[in-house]
């Protein structure tokens, strides 16, 4: 491998600066990454190339999921940087993930030289296969003249009509390349969002003609524009409104309305939805997450959901031209900033959802992964102070902390917190290092109920018994003890411990003080 | 979802208990797990069927890659239990890696009921594109007849001539259903082992007529029986021997001879090999690992390279008929168990790979990954007393400690050792949790040299500076350092610290003193 930098006699580039330049260009200025030997001349690159910031993550899964929290707070991709197809499979969880939420990623996976692919090396691997299931788009450069051009059309692909992931292969060889004469820049272009007047006039017509409806919103329907939008258009005419169950970024809290989340179980989502028209407001038409037997797959009858707006187009302003067209009056109540009362006393779910509720600053973010202490957080947390949530869209689990760690490097002057379920947390565990390594102030809760709850509510649904030998070795994760602090302490973060409600506050208020570096607690739950 | 147990009114089973069932009558006794929702039938079959030992890891490329570790040493394979296509991608690395070492695998993904994945929900994913490119065969089991044929089809590719991972894609509606009349016994058929006695013949014509020879050996070749052939063959016709490079499992000390491995880095490897007819017995034609600039890719020219043996073929037998064709003395002289002479001082990597060579009992394991130690290690363990050691043979890092792991399940009467560079420990560290779980008395040694030395040394290569600031925050891993100590308590396991050639042996002896569970030796190199 002959790595060539930049040559100031010959005026020559690298491949790599060429990729590097037309992305920074395009805006992207952050790469996650987790690089090998065949990604070493794109990282020689970022040092002759300015105003890229590279975060190493120590797997894979961790970049992936960062770049998808950088994606959606910033509204802008990230690079990932992976190694060839066993490097960047280690990232498809989290890209799955990411393309459920429709993020923005510039996923740059390192190759073999092309004219080495033919030996079958030991690393050699598929990764076009590996690739599209995650991947709006997918592209190997070819030859020397296209890598500006591919990198422009990869991240035009991420911020396009069908936003998320886009994957661009690059040899190494056309890294390392020597380039003389850079292509004329690139173009970018993103898509633009908008909505379709049409739609909104016959959701007008539906609900002025008196029909019972929900509103079912996602993507943009959830910023606070939309949501007010939405409680003006529920207070006149008696809709309801939810979020989608699992919304890849939602305000809350600071006066804003409040939105609950379609349940997750199939008996009270059907019961929310029944004898409604559904009208579909940035998000999909709704499902039950798994099949279960004798319930149908879909939540809502195709004749009763109505189009208000597609996942990508501008939802909020959609419904505001609804909620104008039906002459809803201009301001809806929302819910006031409030305190909740919390005894002393052991901690439940219930108590650290209103305890973390109580205990956010202004224009909070906090990722949430687990149903344990995630569903009582967000039925507090309308009465907190302006806040982001950030869920886990693909169910691919490993995902709370890396977007805890990319929304924390997109929005610096905001505090981020992890709400985080511990066995989900194990995936990605390695997040705390770069957390550590970048002094990112992230506040990470982990539920510490030692089990997989969610398995031994699925087992109790089925009528298996969770407490015969097998399922519970499956399911219980006490045999040895995770010790949060000592593990956190390896990382590099400093952890403490809570065990009552009292505890829980002190510690939120400790790690609040301090905006130097990450801060992990330990809850452990009753 | 309703899951049948085993209904002894009825005389049904479930579709999960026959799967179970048909791969514990092929002697599939061991199931490495990580069950999300769409395995709960299966996990609660294993509550039913008597016979499969289940082993829950945190994370799934633990699973995979101790699946590999263990179809190593057992000559079997073990199942894996993977949810849908995110948690198959998370397995990859570690399939890639057993697909390099053609390790039988019986790899059993859950998905959706059938009826669900037309609704494209937040799970639902291609595990075929996502399996395809780790699997020498994928069946996603489309009817109840097929449940025992599938398993069986399944384990038979494991085992068949294109040894390696067989991947059983099971619909949670198909392990649930309940199934009256068992079919007949699905018939397993591994292939079997054999070799061509005219390549045998060729062979020994070219040996006979003085050409010069390297006999390079993988598969069945690195076995004892193998290695003391080839070395009778060596001794009689000046031949040279090299085991590839990353052998999948290959004996080692005890009076066998000492075969080195070919060098990884080309210029080495080119010199290993030049000007003689390659041998090949159980490997593949050599090829550099990566591509470089002005090296060939094929380490050997073709018209050079002689097929003895494949690497599914019986390649010792092959080397001992090969011995006995040209007429070889009986007994080729290997080397004596003998101890190093280590002088205390600081722990180099030699003095590591010395200390360790003499410390193995017999019939030890040990698991490498990582270049810093490993390569000093075989160098000294040419004298150490019979053991067994497996590589990475794919190059998807984090696989040494789940490969460990397997092989501990594999053979409980032998002590394991991991030799294990920090860096790519780092991939599957939560291995250390299911080490301890297991009560594993697995010996970890951890080679904390704080960097990807790998990637320096790859810099180096090629010209460009280590030190500048983005390839040197990408490189590393010092900031902040990992507590390995503090680490292993985090997952109940035992570990202490060495910085010296004393320290080490002590620590080594004192865990050998213990078999109850794993212990962690954080190695502080110089």
């Amino acid at each position: 491998m002959n790595i060539p930098q930049l040559d100031t006699d010959t005026g020559t580039r690298s491949g790599a600066s060429i990729v590097l330049e037309t992305a920074r260009d395009a805006g992207v200025d952050v790469c996650f990454a987790n690089p090998g030997t065949t990604e070493m001349p794109f990282v020689g690159a970022l040092d002759t190339v300015a105003g890229v910031r590279s975060i190493l993550g120590l797997f894979e899964g961790v970049c992936t999921g960062a770049a998808d929290g950088y994606g959606r707070m910033a509204g802008k991709p990230a690079m990932t940087l992976l190694h060839l197809g066993p490097g960047h499979a280690n990232g498809v969880a989290n890209l799955h993930n990411a393309r459920r939420a429709r993020t923005p990623i510039l996923n740059i996976v390192g190759d073999h030289t092309r004219d080495h692919l033919k030996y079958d090396a030991p690393l050699t691997s598929d990764i076009e296969s590996l690739a599209r299931p995650v991947s709006v788009w997918y592209r190997s450069v070819a030859r020397e003249a296209d890598l500006a051009t591919d990198t422009a059309d990869a991240i035009s692909a991420a911020m396009g009509a069908q936003r998320g992931v886009a994957t661009l292969v690059l040899p190494v060889d056309l890294q390392s390349v020597k380039v003389r004469d850079a292509a004329s820049p690139a173009v970018v272009r993103p898509a633009a969002e908008s909505f379709d007047h049409a739609r909104v006039e016959r959701v007008a017509d539906l609900l002025l003609s008196g029909h019972r409806a929900v509103l079912l919103m996602g993507g943009r329907a959830l910023s606070a524009r939309g949501q007010r939008a939405a409680a003006r258009i529920a207070a006149a005419t008696g809709a309801t409104c939810f979020s989608e169950t699992f919304p890849a970024r939602a305000e809350r809290g600071g006066g804003l309305p409040d939105i609950d989340r379609l349940p997750y179980f199939p008996e009270p989502a059907l019961a929310a939805l029944a004898d409604r028209r559904v009208v579909l407001a940035g998000a999909l038409a709704p499902v039950t997450y798994f099949g279960y037997e004798g319930i149908p797959g879909e939540l809502a009858r195709p004749e009763d959901i109505v189009m208000l707006a597609e996942p990508g187009d501008a939802a909020d302003e959609a419904l505001e031209a609804l909620a104008d067209r039906i002459g809803a009056p201009g301001n809806a109540v929302g819910v006031q900033v409030e305190r909740w009362e919390v005894e002393e006393g052991p901690l439940t779910p219930q108590a650290v959802g209103r305890v973390l509720a109580n205990a956010l600053p202004d224009d909070a973010i906090v990722s949430i992964e687990g149903g344990t202490c995630g569903y009582p957080f967000v039925t507090a947390s309308a009465r907190a102070r302006r806040h982001t949530i950030l869920t886990n869209t693909g169910g691919a689990i490993g995902q709370g902390l890396p977007v805890a760690l990319g929304a924390a490097v997109a929005c610096p002057e905001r505090r981020v917190f992890a709400l985080q379920s511990d066995g989900s947390a194990q995936y990605t565990i390695q997040a705390l290092w770069t957390m550590a390594r970048e002094r990112l102030p992230i506040v990470m809760l982990i539920a510490s109920n030692r089990r997989y709850g969610i398995l031994q509510t699925e087992l109790a649904r089925s009528g298996l018994p969770a407490d015969t030998p097998h399922a519970s070795r499956l399911t219980l994760l006490d045999d040895p003890p995770i010790d949060w602090l000592a593990l956190s302490r390896g990382y590099g973060v400093a952890a403490e411990r809570a065990s009552t409600v009292q505890a829980l506050s002190q510690a939120l208020d400790a790690a609040l003080a301090h905006a130097d570096g990450p801060r992990l607690i330990e809850m452990c739950l009753s």
